[in-house]
């Protein structure tokens, strides 16, 4: 995650600046805005601005004039009552926008979360910068043999080093036939006088999927926490949960009561079929259930096991 | 619009805070933050909240590092090009919250707004206040014979008097008998003992449409814009149109660049269709066109004269 | 629910119609197609149009060519595995389009689902007919003394017939009043020509708010699901469930196996949070849990309990 | 666009299916159904399903009980009023299904139209096939240079014929690397049973941006409009034209009178600023108006000039 000197003075500028508000404010995020969190080995998140605290979310659940007088474990006890209860709008009035650099086919999981605001780096206007995600070792993992979308065993060896090899060198290779077919230099002029460079808009399709773009994604709080919900997980690829992890320490500074709530009623949740219930219940009751019969696939059966924490 | 005294200190104290922040900051909307700007005989219009400026929109639309060093008509230029391009992401990355306080049937055509976050006041769980909207007498119209969905004259004399007494005397009976059938004091205690008192999800029935609500609204920049077109416009219901209109003054202060793009590019333009614009063509050419054999309506026909500044 | 003649004939219209068609057709629901199922004492649900069936959701999960030569059974593990892990795009696969005539406050209620399509018959533009939802008498609750947003005991004797008779009085006299205010007869000529009628858009506001309404309603099968699980729920108000329960019926003949996995991943389904999933695994290695030091506030105790189908 | 045998069986038996429906049926839509339009080199547009005709429209703008008895002629009419004056709802009221093959650098910018319904086909859990998207010579255009984001003189010669060699060679190469480092033949066995396959999810990120994707897209008819104004358009990148182009053939036989509004108010109109309104009126009223003062950059003025049929 290289900044050029322009964009570190950017960031510098930003940083540097102060303003008095009426808003409400937090400190702890405050504390964290524009500096980029890395992730992977080139990208990052980093958080352009906010809106509202967890007092906010308080606040339009009861439609009040001000930001009240209650003591704050009344608020956290509504904020429960609420994430409890699957209530939403009142997190819909908290806002984030972040800044993230990302690689694209990452990218093109996290776009189909459709309720939030997007500008995407242009590639039909700008050129791209050399930037690729080469996974580090730890992450070659092989296809898995039991779950079709998800990482077996890490590569290792030669294989590992084989594979290493390939994506640097294709990723570099198309790189360096975009710029052929481009034509350009920094200032837009040709390179080579003596041929047409391609349009920008099409030199691009040269490029590999891990080819790093970077956006702006703006979301409310109920969405983003939608997001965490689902990419914040086991079942998602690893590439993309990095980021959300990252996200999750934003979502601690920034509002804390609805993140303690967020981790007890959905991270650290389970939700029970009712055909779950029914073994659940026959359990307690002192029965011996076994898997045939239980009404459970064994797929089921096993996560329920591991939700209540005994021996498949 | 008249608030408790716990409002009122509600109100004071949300006024009197201050926090250094790093987040854009626009001193104009500051100083306007929290105030109740008046609607109708009891509504209002506040900002609670806002996230972005002018610059936040051109910093998004060129997915950039901080806020740049450049000229300010320069972002004054991008923005215009934006708008008048009808690009849309750039202006989704700044978000506003109002508090807003509405007579039910106003509610009811705004929330068809779909892209916003909302918390309504609700009924099911409070008792609502004895408030209703009553027309003044310069807005009491008769139905437009032209135009099904709009105001005709203005009704005089009696027959005006007798639609306010009309208005008022229900308005007031239906509450009065809500509150009946609630038979609860302030503190939720029955007010006669004897009797058991409704639900209030149910009681909330008898109440007309006319009586006001409130509710937290809150949605970006390009949404707010959308909304300003539709409703600040001489075929919006007057009603609604004045809400319209104080949030018109809010985007002034707020975001003045893009209020100024948004006069030329959208509420002082006109879409000519594609017949219209033949017949414009042949009246450039010097050719006397009428409107039978024009290829318009004569609604058509009248509405591009008027756009063209002509007798029809 | 009594419907003109001249909208008995549009139905029967409808009903007689048939066409030839190569998409996906569901014999079960084109037998409801278009016939009123009676929710309240005026109101109704029916399905005007729809797109789709259980395969359209295993189509669209699998990106396929076709329909298939799968079994029907390999259909229903899919179809319950997408369910299970919460994939929502292959359920926005398919839509459906409603005709519903609901009560004012009803609608203002179901409006807050914003991801559907929605035409509401226009009183700015139409006359509405007098039609008022009047509870039975079985619905005519109480207050609910625990729950701040629900209903307790059923009143009785002469605190039912009190309310019900001010109901009555005070939606008849209001809309008398309102077609006393618009002084139009049927074809819209005055009725007294010595009067001038208030216009449409404003004579409106003098209804009350169990006034009946209509409205075409469309929606697709992942967000449908997504109202019902909310609506569907003895939590909701008696009034929206009616809906929601006749919606049900038409799910079970529309999408037979969708539906079937929604009871049982849905409806009949609990959440346990990170506190109740440590109470329930004590409970199962044998410990004596009580509520106090169980982590659980009373009300989430009470509610564990009944999920785990204990005494509290 | 080749289709493997048992794609074209799939194909076949979908197309031979016919049911008897009461739903509104277009006969001049079912004869183009599952048919693929192709578009570019081995893309294609197909209709999977559609909901709604013409006259769905009109009637849920009338919130009747039937398809009505009124004249084609009336119907027409309402449409193109409702058209005219950018209602949106009673277009949301037909609904359609594609399934599209399309370059994946074409799917990043449709995808950025969020008010479709998406299920794409998973390089997480599938193998992609070896397609690519190689431009005809054509469309093989240089940068322009007056607009930053669009094409200028195609390249001849040796220019084109060395650019297509990089992307045919530098498509294949890296879609060799992919086959290698999955290792897997089609059965999903090892090719190379000393060596360990890499996850599929990893593998893709060596893809080229211009390999072929696949999705199902399902929108309504008021959004389809929406995309069909921004994407067939002169300024849209050409790969994204040819598929709104080929859905426009779509709209034109699904719902005609929609399409000829559609064409007359929006594809074929124009938006004149306030500016541009004053400058047409002096130039009506015979004034002669230079670029220079006329309150427009040269740029609007070209674009006035063109759409009033002038000389620049």
């Amino acid at each position: 995650m290289e900044l050029t000197e322009a964009q570190q003075q950017e960031l510098a500028d930003a940083k540097a600046a102060r303003a008095e508000t009426r808003r409400p404010t937090v400190p702890a995020l405050e504390a964290m805005l524009f500096d980029p969190l890395p992730v992977l080995d080139h990208g990052f998140v980093r958080v352009i601005d906010y809106m509202g605290d967890d007092s906010a979310v308080v606040q339009a659940a009861r439609v009040s004039y001000g930001r009240g007088t209650r003591a704050v474990s009344e608020d956290r006890n509504l904020i429960r009552y609420l994430m409890r209860h699957w209530h939403s709008t009142p997190f819909e009035m908290c806002e984030i926008k972040f800044h993230v650099k990302l690689p694209i086919f990452v990218a093109r999981q996290w776009i189909r979360h459709r309720t939030a605001n997007v500008n995407e780096y242009s590639a039909r206007y700008s050129v791209m910068d050399r930037e690729f995600y080469i996974p580090a070792p730890e992450q070659l993992a092989a296809q898995s043999a039991s779950n079709r979308q998800g990482r077996g065993d890490v590569l290792e060896g030669e294989d590992a080093a084989r594979v290493l090899g390939l994506l640097r060198a294709d990723a570099n290779q198309t790189y360096d036939h975009y710029e052929e077919m481009l034509n350009e230099d920094e200032s837009g002029a040709p390179r080579d006088p003596a041929r047409q460079g391609l349009a920008r808009e099409l030199a691009r399709m040269n490029l590999t999927l891990n080819t790093y773009t970077q956006w702006y994604w703006k979301t409310d709080l109920h969405n983003l926490l939608h997001f965490l919900r689902l990419r914040a997980d086991a079942h998602a690829q690893y590439e993309i949960r990095v980021y959300a992890d990252a996200m999750l320490q934003v979502l601690e500074a920034w509002v804390p009561a609805v993140a303690e709530a967020f981790r007890d009623y959905r991270l650290g949740a389970a939700t029970l079929s009712s055909q779950m219930l029914v073994v659940t219940r026959r359990l307690l009751a002192g029965e011996a259930v076994e898997q045939p019969g239980s009404g459970l696939s064994k797929r089921e059966w096993r996560e329920l096991m591991a939700v209540l924490g005994r021996e498949g």
